[in-house]
This record gives C-alpha cells, structure tokens and sequence, in this order.
C-alpha cells in the first residue's frame, strides 16, 4: 500500500498481514481491537497511511480520524456497557508511544474502577474473544446507520 | 451565550467571567493553559457550545475540535521545546473527567521523566506564568500562518 513501512507493525495489520479483530474499516482508516487491552472493548483506530505521529499528519485528516471516534465508542458502550471511556492519544516514546504508527486509543471505563489517572499494565487478549467481541460492535455500529 | 450552562467553569471561561491565559480562540473552540498542569504548556481545548461528553458532540465538530490538534501542538512544542506529548479526553468520572464540558488535555512530554502511563498528580500554577506562557504560544501559532 502507498505509505506503508517496512517492519511496521500496524502498516502490517492494514495490509491484513497480520490478523486483527476489525471493528471499522473505510478507505482512509482502520479500527480494531487491542491486543493488549486495559478493559474488554479497548479499541484503537489507525490511519492507513503511515504517519509516526499527529504532527505530521496533515490538519483534516486528523479531524477526519477523531470524527470517527463518537460513532465508534457509542458502538462500543452499546455492547460493553461501560460507564465511560477515555481517548487518548501519545506522540513520541517521551509520552508513551509504543507503536510508531499514530493510533487513537478508546478505553472503556467503569465506574466500580476508581481509575485515577492510572493506565495500568496491560494484558494480552485471545484472539478469538476479540474476534467475537469484534463482530458484536461490528454489528452495532451497523445498527446506528439504519 | 448560546448553550451555556450555569455553575460551569469551562463555560464561565468562555465567556471571560473567570480570567484565563488563553493561546487561541475561534467561533467555536477555545484553547487555554490548564490552571493545574501536569507539565509547563499543559493546555485544554473546549468548544464554546457545552456538551457533557463527545457522546452529545456532532461527529463534525468533534473533528474540528481535533484538527486544532496539530496546529496547537506544533506552537507549543515550539515554546517548550517538549520531546513529546499526549492527547488525552476522558469521558465520564468513571474515566476521571472532572469538568464535564468537553475538553482535550495536550500535555508536553519529556524523555526524561519516564511517564510509563502514569498521570501525576498535578499542582496548582501561577497565572502570570500561564500568561506568559500563553503569550508566547500565541504568538508562535501566529507565525505559523505567516
């Protein structure tokens, strides 16, 4: 694909090299589930070009990207029924970017939680959970269009 | 102003009942140094129009909130000279919004604190700090149009 890096993890999962649990999926972005969730339905949205970080993206596209999160965390609480949800997103490993492939995190919270401000260590996910997951929001983001 | 709500201090800054350094400001959104930063240039960006959460934002507006993103980040990495910065927006107390009126952190990272996902506590700053500092921002947004 045009813009995709070598040894990019995420260019990889756009190019369906590497499976993923895909929530959402049009010609400019891709969402799919965590594999190292916080919480069940922790979501990450992807451009498809590659971009290291926000700022070198151009201004639309990153209005276009965030546009997309209120359709896909209603989605998302429809199904998990979360009592809340952060957005966040990290520029430079200084602020905690694992992946050099900007990505916008949505973390369903809950209120039994006491969150804190804390972003607690993450665990890997079963495959086919977020795979059953996936379907599940998949169709609900479907419902809201009808 | 339109959709204002009483008891809200986001919306008595937007209507300048309550003094603020603020580093932008158009129609619809308004961007000010946080009064509780967790690190210098911490800054919040809100919509003049109250919404509680992004869930009662329109999809469009959300995405013109964030195309000020970059613009934002680039004058304040400017000024600060940060490594890197987050993105952050919660939603709901569950996930620790403590204002509910909308509203985008972008907190300047440094390679040397080792942040590791942890939101420190945050103190109280100086006005006239927030200020200057703001002054300074400003003026490097400006130069950005130039």
């Amino acid at each position: 694909m045009d813009g995709a890096i070598r040894n990019c993890i995420f260019c990889k999962i756009i190019q369906k090299d590497i499976p993923n649990a895909i929530i959402y999926e049009n010609e400019k972005f891709l969402a799919f589930m965590d594999r190292y969730p916080i919480n069940q339905g922790h979501t990450l949205i992807i451009p498809k070009h590659h971009y290291n970080t926000i700022l070198d993206m151009p201004q639309a596209i990153v209005g276009e990207m965030y546009s997309l999160v209120p359709k896909l965390a209603k989605a998302i609480t429809a199904v998990i029924n979360n009592d809340g949800f952060n957005i966040n997103q990290n520029n430079g490993k200084s602020a905690n970017q694992i992946v050099p492939h900007v990505h916008v995190h949505i973390v369903p919270r809950y209120s039994a939680e006491k969150v804190k401000g804390q972003w607690p260590t993450r665990k890997i996910a079963k495959m086919q959970e977020l795979h059953d997951l996936a379907q599940k929001i998949t169709r609900s983001i479907a419902s809201e269009n009808e």
